[in-house]
C-alpha cells in the first residue's frame, strides 16, 4: 500500500499517517519526491487492507491511497513519475545523450585494455567495460586477472579519461570493486544473488543490473528493488537476452520489448547488451540499432583489438572497425529518435 | 548435397552430373540461377557421401560440391544468393520500399473494412489485412464471417485499390482464398500444418508464413521449404513472437534477432508483426521501429476505427491516429536505413 | 457462467432458467448429468454478470450459480465431477485397467505392421498405433504410406483383434480415418488446428488429442473443448513433452506434473507418450514408470521389430524385447497404484 | 582428453604419460579409481589434439585415450563408472536406501523446528531441511532467522538425531554453515554463483546443488564440476523444476527426465524436490512417487506442523499427515524399484 500526500502536506499530517500504520505493527517506508509518499513494504493482513485504506484516506493531507498491485515499489514509476537521471564521468544515464559502454569481455593485459580504451573512446564510447572476475560456465575456462585486472582498469580509466564498469560476483568483493571502478556490474547469473544485491545496494555506488536468463520483468524489477531498498538510487537496468528456443544461430533471445515495458513501468535507465543478446558479432550492429529504435538509453558491446585472440567471448566481439561502423549507424537512429551520441562520437 | 556448376557449364556437363547421381537411385533437383546448381534433396546413405562427392568433384564443368549442413535447401541463401523479390499489387516484397500491411484483426462488416481500408491506405499501407476465418483458442470466441468476410475483402480491395491478405486454416480452403485475396496467410498455429503447406505451395499464390510460437529458425525455414518444394516461389516469412517467459506484460516475446538471421540464412523477404508480438497497442510503435532498424522488409499491424468495439484482439489494435503517428516514426527509421515508405505515405 | 440445478429439479424450473438467459440474447448449453447444469458458453457483458447471477440464484430449483473462471467448461471437472470412461475394443479409457498403445512410428508394410501388432498385443498392448500420414518437419523426409497405410492398419487390427489409432492431419481426411481406425489421433503440431478439431468433434469418433509443444494447460483444455463442444464426448488427452531448454539429451521435456493437474481440473482420461517425450529409447521405460506413478491412465510408446531400419523416429523406438521388459516394470508400478495391465499382459 | 591406464599400470608408466602431457605445457588431473585415469582439464590447441592422442596411445600401460566430448570431466560417469556413494549421519547417498529430506521452508523458532524434526524423523525422513538465510524474490519478504536459525538447527539436529541441510548464499558464509549443518545446499538461483561453488568445493563438506531454472543438463554438470574440481567429492544433484510455460497451475515444470539422464551421464546421486517443482501441496505426492519411479535416489519436501502459518512457501508445504501418507505411497514405489525407505519409516 502506498499513501501519497498532497503537495504541501505538513509534517504533522505525514506523522499522523505514519502513526496509524505503525499502530497496526506495520513498517513504513518514507519516499520523498515532488510530493511525499509513504509505502508499507511488508504485506498487510487481508482483512486489514480495506479498513486501513478507508482509515487513511480520510486523514487531512492525504491525496490518495493505493493498494499496489506490483510487488516492487521503489523501482516503480507509479510513485516516482520522473525518470531517474544521473551522471558517471561523462556518461549521463537517463538523459538525452546515449550511453555507450564498450570494451573487451576480459581484461587481459594493460596494453590490451589501454589500446581498446583509446579506440572505443575515440569512436564514441563513454564507459569502458572489461571483466576482471569472469563468471565462466566451465571451471576450466579463463577466470580473469582478478585484482590485477581491476588495478589495470583503474589506471586505464584515469589515463584515457573514461568511466569504467566491471562485474562483481560476491558480496565480499563489493568494496574492492567500489575502490577501482565507477560502476558495479551485476551479471545475469547473479541477478538473484541477494546477499550481493544487498551489499551493492548499501555501497551506494552506481550499479548496472543485468536481467537473468529466465527472469520475468517482475523478478527483474524486484531484484532492482533490493538495490533501491538498501539505499542505492543509482541503478541501471540491462536487457541481455533470455534463454532461447535453441542455440543454432543465437546464444540468447534478445527481448527488446522489455525496453518499452521497463521504461513505462519503471523510472530507471535501460541499457541493452546486444553482444550477449545474440552472441554473434555480425548480428550485433542490427540489434544495437533496433535497441535504440525501441527506446533504450544506451548500449553495452564487446570490442577487442583482435577478437580472434580474445580469451573469452571471441565469437560475439566486434573489431574496432566494426564498432566504429556500428556507432555511425547507431548515431543515425539516435538522431531520428531525438537522442544523441556521446560527444566524442559526435565530434568524430 | 549440392553441386554448383561453373558459369558457362554445358548441357552435357550438367547432364553427366545428373546421370551419376541418378545411378545411385537418388533424385535430383535442378536449381537454375546465375549459375546452375543441382541439389540432392533426399538423404544420402552415410557411406556413399564422401565417395560420391569425390566422384562428382572431378567432373568437367563442376565448380564445387557441398554437403549441405542445414536441412532446408530451396529456402537457403547458400544456393540462391540473390534476395527473392516480387510484387503483389503496389507492394514490392524484398525491394527497397517497405511493405506495410494493416487492417482489423477480424473482418466484421463491409462498412468496417471499407472505412479501415481507406484510412490505412491513406496513411501509407499497401496491403490490407483482415481475418475471415479466425483461429481462436476458445470455441466460444468469435470465429469470423467466413465466406461472407472473404467476399467483403475482395470487394473492398478492388474499390480501395489495395492488395489483400487473409488467413487460410485448412487445405480444402486454399482455393476459396486464392479466388478472393492476393496473399494467403498461414498463421503461427498452422506453421507445421503440412497438408496446408503442400496445398498452399501448389497454389503458387503468394503466401506469408508466420513463425510458430516455439518454432526454431530451422523448423521455420523447413516449413517454408514445404511451400517452395511444392512449386511456390512467392513466399514471405513473418516473425510474430515466440512463447514468452510470462504474460504479465506482453503476449509473446518478439524475437527481432530472427530478422538479421533470416535475412542472412535465407533469401526470402521478412515481415514483422509487432501487434501479436507484444499484444499491447501502446508498445506496438516502439517495436515496429525496432523491427525496421533490425532490417525487416515490412510490417503487419492491426488497426481498427474503434479498437474498443473490435470483436477480437482489441488490446493490441491501433486507432487510425496511432497508426498514422507510428507510420511517421517508422518512416524516419526507414530513411536512415536506406528504405522508403510506400508511396501513399511518402506523399502524405 | 454455469447454473447447477438441484437434484430433482423439474422441467419447468429448468426451462425458466433457460428463458431468462435467452431473454438477454445469450445462448445456453444444456449439460445433463447426475444433476442438470446449464452453461452460458458465450461471454456475458461485464455489467450484466452480477445482476444476472442474482436473478438466477433466487429461481426455484436452482442450487448454485457460478461465474466460471476457467474458459473451458465442458472439459472441466467442476461441472462434470465423474471421470469420463469409455471403451474402444478391449481398451477401457479412464477405468482401473491401463491402456497401452504401442506400435511403429510409421506403417511401412503389411508384414511390418502385422508382426509388430502380434508382438505388442502378446506383450500387453490393447491399442495398436501407427502413422499413415506423417507430419514431418522436413518435406524431404518419409511422409507415410497414406491411404494404403490405413488399409493395412484396418486389416491388421481385425486380424490381430486389437483396437487401432492413427493420426489425422486435415479436416477433409477425418472421414477416411473414421472408416479405417478406431481412434483418431490429433498430433501436437495440430493441437490448435481448429477446423480439424471441429471436424473430429462432429465425427463423434474417439479422439486422442496431443498437447502442443508450447501449449499451456488452459490452451490444451480449450482445444479439447472444441472437440466436446462439437458433440464428441470420447476425448482422450495426451501429454507428450513440451519444448525443452535444449536438445543435447532429450527431444522434449516431458511435463509429468500435467498428469495430476489434468486429472484434477478435467474429467478426461490422460495418456502419456514417453517416446516423443524424451526421444531416446533407453530413457523411455523410466519415464513410462514415472507416468504411471504420477497417475496416468495409460501410455503410448513406439515399438518396431527392428528400430534401426525404421523409416522414422528410430532413435526413440523400442525393440520388442525392450517393450516386453518395460511392460513388466510398468506392471509392478501399476499394481501398487491400484491399477492393472491389460489382460493379455496380466496373463503373459 | 582423458588417458585411461590399464589395470595394473606401473608408477613409471603413469609418470611417463604425465611427462609427455606436461611437456606440451598442459596441466594434468589424476583421477584414481579401479583403474587410474589422467585428465587434461584445460583445452588443447586444435592442431595438437590428434598428434598428442597418437603419441599417448602407443605408450606402455595406456588402455585408451579419449577426446572427451562433454566439457565436464570429474562429474562424468565416463571416467568414473561406479556411482558415487557416501553417508551423512543415517542418510546413505547413492545407496539402495532412499534419502528423505524434509522440514520447513524457513526455520521460524526452536519449537517449530524441534516439533517438525521429531515428526518427520518418526515418519521416515533421515535429513532435516530448513532455511536460515532465505533467498526471497522480494526484499520485503521474510528473510530468515540467519545465525540464530543455524544455531537452532544444530541443536535440533543433535537432539533429534537427524542429519541437517541448509542453504548457503555467499562464499563468506560457507564456514558458518559448515560449522552448523551437515550438508550445504546451493540453491537454484545460486547454481552459477561461481565464487560460492569454489568456496563450497574447497570446504569438502557435503553439498547438494540445485539445478537453475533455465540451466541445461550440461550447465548443471559444469556447475557440479566446479565443486569437484575444487576437491569436494561429496556432491549431490537436485532437480527442482525448470521455468514453466506458464504459472496458472504449477510454479515450475519438474523435469523428471533429468533423473535417468543424470544417472547415466554422471555418477553423482540425484535428489528430486517436488515441493518447488510443482509448488502446490496437493500435487507433491504424485510427483514424489513419479520421481522414485524415474530412478531418483531421494526426495526433498517441505513439511510444516501448520502450513497456513508458515512464513514462506505455505502453498507447497505438506502437513505432517500428508507427509506421512506420501511416505507410505513412496515406500510402495520404492519397493518395486528395488529400493527401500529409511529405517525409521520401514519400522513405522
Amino acid at each position: 500500500m502506498v499513501i501519497v500526500m498532497r503537495s504541501g502536506a505538513t509534517e504533522e499530517e505525514i506523522s499522523a499517517v505514519k502513526q496509524i500504520i505503525e499502530s497496526h505493527e506495520l513498517a513504513t517506508l518514507m519516499m520523498p519526491g515532488s510530493v511525499m509518499a509513504i509505502g508499507i513494504p511488508s504485506s498487510i493482513p487481508t482483512d486489514l487492507r480495506d479498513p486501513l485504506q478507508q482509515q487513511l484516506e480520510i486523514l487531512p493531507g492525504v491525496s490518495k491511497v493505493t493498494q499496489v498491485s506490483r510487488s516492487f515499489k521503489l523501482a516503480s514509476r507509479e510513485f516516482h513519475p520522473e525518470s531517474t537521471r544521473f551522471s558517471v564521468g561523462e556518461a549521463d544515464f537517463g538523459g538525452e545523450q546515449l550511453v555507450i559502454m564498450a570494451g573487451p569481455c576480459s581484461i587481459e593485459s594493460y596494453d590490451q585494455l589501454r589500446e581498446t580504451a583509446a579506440i572505443v573512446r575515440a569512436k564514441g564510447a563513454n564507459v569502458l567495460r572489461g571483466g576482471a572476475f569472469k563468471p565462466r560456465t566451465s571451471p576450466y575456462a579463463f577466470q580473469g586477472l582478478a585484482d590485477e585486472g581491476l588495478r589495470i582498469m583503474k589506471q586505464v580509466g584515469r589515463e584515457v579519461g573514461i568511466a569504467t564498469i566491471s562485474e562483481v560476483m560476491s558480496p565480499d568483493m563489493v568494496g574492492l570493486l567500489v575502490e577501482n571502478v565507477d560502476i558495479l556490474q551485476i551479471g545475469a547469473r547473479s541477478m538473484q544473488n541477494f546477499p550481493l544485491l544487498i551489499e551493492a545496494g548499501k555501497s551506494r555506488h552506481p550499479v548496472m543490473l543485468k536481467r537473468g536468463p529466465s527472469a520475468t520483468i517482475d523478478e527483474f524489477l524486484l531484484a532492482a528493488e533490493y538495490l533501491l531498498a538498501n539505499g542505492n538510487e543509482r541503478v541501471i537496468l540491462c536487457e541481455r537476452g533470455v534463454h532461447p528456443l535453441d542455440r543454432t544461430y543465437t546464444r540468447n533471445t534478445l527481448d527488446l520489448s522489455a525496453v518499452p515495458v521497463l521504461k513505462e513501468v519503471s523510472h530507471l535507465p535501460v541499457i541493452v547488451d546486444p553482444s550477449h543478446g545474440v552472441g554473434v558479432a555480425k548480428w550485433v550492429p542490427a540489434m544495437a540499432c533496433a535497441a535504440i529504435a525501441a527506446g533504450a538509453d544506451g548500449l553495452m558491446v564487446e570490442v577487442h583489438p583482435d577478437p580472434r585472440s580474445a580469451l573469452s567471448d571471441a565469437a560475439q566481439t566486434l573489431t574496432p572497425e566494426a564498432f566504429g561502423a556500428m556507432i555511425e549507424r547507431v548515431g543515425t537512429f539516435a538522431h531520428v529518435s531525438g537522442r544523441s551520441l556521446p560527444c566524442a562520437a559526435e565530434a568524430g
